[in-house]
């Protein structure tokens, strides 16, 4: 049955919640028979969007058919106003009518919004179900499938609302990412270029000497997004609930939040990977000025964002509003500040970041202000 | 500042995730003091419902203020409507607008319906800030507050939304008992007698020769919550997630249930406790008739809680509707079949109950016919 190569394997290592994130081309093709000989018996309820469903639904479903796997498919508007209470409810009550138990699965096919989404659903539904993701974009096969943070947005903000579930099994179809806008690849390659940026110097320079490989397909892409998962497993792995460690992962999200939200998360203005390289460019810039970073350093971190295509100041982001007012407020405001201190993940250089507790506001206004002035 | 005799403490072992329930008369006067020692720094929100909060709010706030935490209230209507995905939102909103990070905490002021509903709340804001409980109901105190189950009802069927959010802490004042209807108290008493049928057979013995005194209030009734929490403890660490032998926790309950729910959930015709009461006056008989349980065992089990003024038999719950089809069809919904098959709390006996895993559906649908034949 199974044509494609054997996929790479990359375990996490979380207890009895432990869970394998298998990454290969063709994947979906033998998608069913990975899910039957983890999850004997369980049925599947697949969630996904509009867009993704009219391009990978058909291969997906076929293949759970193939191995005898009862499924049914729920489609949902593409876009993060999804990631909402009404389409949690819409979910849940979904696979409250199929009457799946606790062994089913949810199987969330799609990028972010629906793993988010999926992920939670699954979470709370019997106190917990089964769950499988089938990440189609960069973003979400080398960040939002591992870990187990599901979530929605409230009015309040993004991802206010969640919980952690960690899936069963993580199926990443490497050719699907052929058919992503070019832009949405780049912005998830933001996310790979951070794993090296944190702690992996020398997979930092395999991006280097490997990005136009990487973006054209082929074993180098296979290697990028395992390379990604086991930084990812690692960290979480070490820190489940980011309670510490994990904070590390949020290398350029502090200030990527902010511009997000600023920009009023309007993807035609920003969508969160450039949030994350231009966060992650801030990152090593403040660093530097603080004399925490050699200059050469956060120099080189930058280049290689901007060689994939990826915006690293401010002042790229088309429209108004980024005054030092409205990114400070927005700072104070990110969900990941602890007892009122501000928490920043900062550098030492390539490869070399580490979590700031107790970073001076005084001294981020300062900077801020002279990257704002440009 | 403390002025109430010492709290008895109950651990729940649950690894990182263990806490303490303090039981005691007089405990909401130093509620605050205790929450401040074991969360300090920590903000809170006191979620109760109307009823409740006019008895016991100003008691708890007060207390919290001398203690220096600060504090605010959400009253929600009472009853079982709240347990709601609108009220839900309510609640999580109300956390948000607050600003409250993932160490401050929910504090549930009321029943079942408060507690499971604000746990619910907790364990998705942030994913999962800290919660704390502060039982009012006799049910609430010796069973919704140990588990950390949580949740809310679906169209589809009650509590089928939730997640397992352990509390940080654990307050039962036991003094508070005293302004509960009389028939609420008897509803928890039933819950009180299940622990010494599950497996402790000294217990109910005990219960027998202390009724009268634990309905009055004093020591008696703290020993009697205290056991149960006890009692509920023991098997709650043994099996967090309801995977094994936390099913027998379910004694009474698929019978309980099905009553419950050909009840329409109508108070007025059936509350939890007595389906519950019912169920397991039920479960004994049943399995008496499959020549599990002496007869005398069962005789005494039922005899108990009759001189509780439990209802034991389906002809006393006032109303329509108990069909064989009704009760069978209800018992095959419940959200405790696993993958298709029967699964019964029965018993050997006085405390030696027991998970069987493949009742046979015809031998349940003769023994249901010959009681409702009365």
């Amino acid at each position: 049955m199974s044509e494609a190569p054997s996929p790479v394997s990359v375990r996490v290592e979380l207890g009895a919640r432990s869970y394998d994130i298998l990454i290969g081309p063709g994947l979906l093709q033998d998608a069913g028979h990975h899910f039957a000989a983890r999850l004997p018996g369980a049925r599947a309820l697949v969630v996904s969007d509009r867009t993704v469903a009219a391009l990978h639904a058909d291969r997906l479903l076929a293949s759970l058919a193939r191995a005898g796997v009862a499924a049914t498919l729920l489609t949902l508007p593409p876009g993060e106003t999804t990631k909402s209470f009404d389409h949690l409810m819409t979910v849940v009550d979904r696979i409250l009518a199929e009457r799946l138990e606790r062994g089913d699965a949810v199987v969330a096919l799609g990028g972010g919004v629906i793993g988010d989404l999926s992920g939670f659903a699954a979470g709370i539904a019997r106190r917990g179900m089964r769950f499988v993701q089938v990440p189609t974009s960069l973003l979400a096969q080398v960040d939002s499938s591992v870990g187990g943070k599901t979530g929605i947005n409230s009015p309040r903000g993004k991802n206010l609302v969640g919980v952690f579930h960690q899936p069963a099994l993580v199926l990443a179809d490497t050719d699907v990412l052929d058919t992503l806008p070019e832009r949405e690849f780049r912005a998830g390659y933001a996310e790979v270029v951070k794993y090296g940026l944190i702690d992996r110097p020398d997979f930092f320079e395999w991006l280097e000497a490997n990005r136009a490989a990487i973006f054209a397909g082929g074993p180098a892409r296979v290697e990028a997004v395992a390379a990604s998962c086991r930084a990812k497993a690692a960290v979480v792995a070490g820190d489940e609930r980011e309670d510490g460690d994990r904070a590390l992962l949020n290398l350029g999200h502090t200030f990527g939040h902010a511009l997000e939200s600023v920009a009023r998360y309007d993807p035609a203005r920003l969508v969160h990977g450039e949030g994350v390289s231009v966060g992650m460019a801030l990152a090593h810039r403040f660093s530097r000025r603080l004399g925490l970073c050699p200059g050469q350093d956060a120099v080189r971190a930058e280049a290689h964002l901007r060689a994939a295509g990826l915006p690293t100041r401010i002042q790229e982001i088309p429209g108004e509003g980024f005054t030092l007012e409205a990114l400070m407020d927005r700072i104070a405001q990110d969900k990941k500040v602890t007892r009122g201190s501000l928490t920043f993940i900062l550098t030492h250089g390539l490869g070399r970041s580490f979590v700031a507790r107790d970073v001076a506001p005084e001294a981020l206004g300062a900077f801020l202000a002279e990257e704002l002035a440009g």
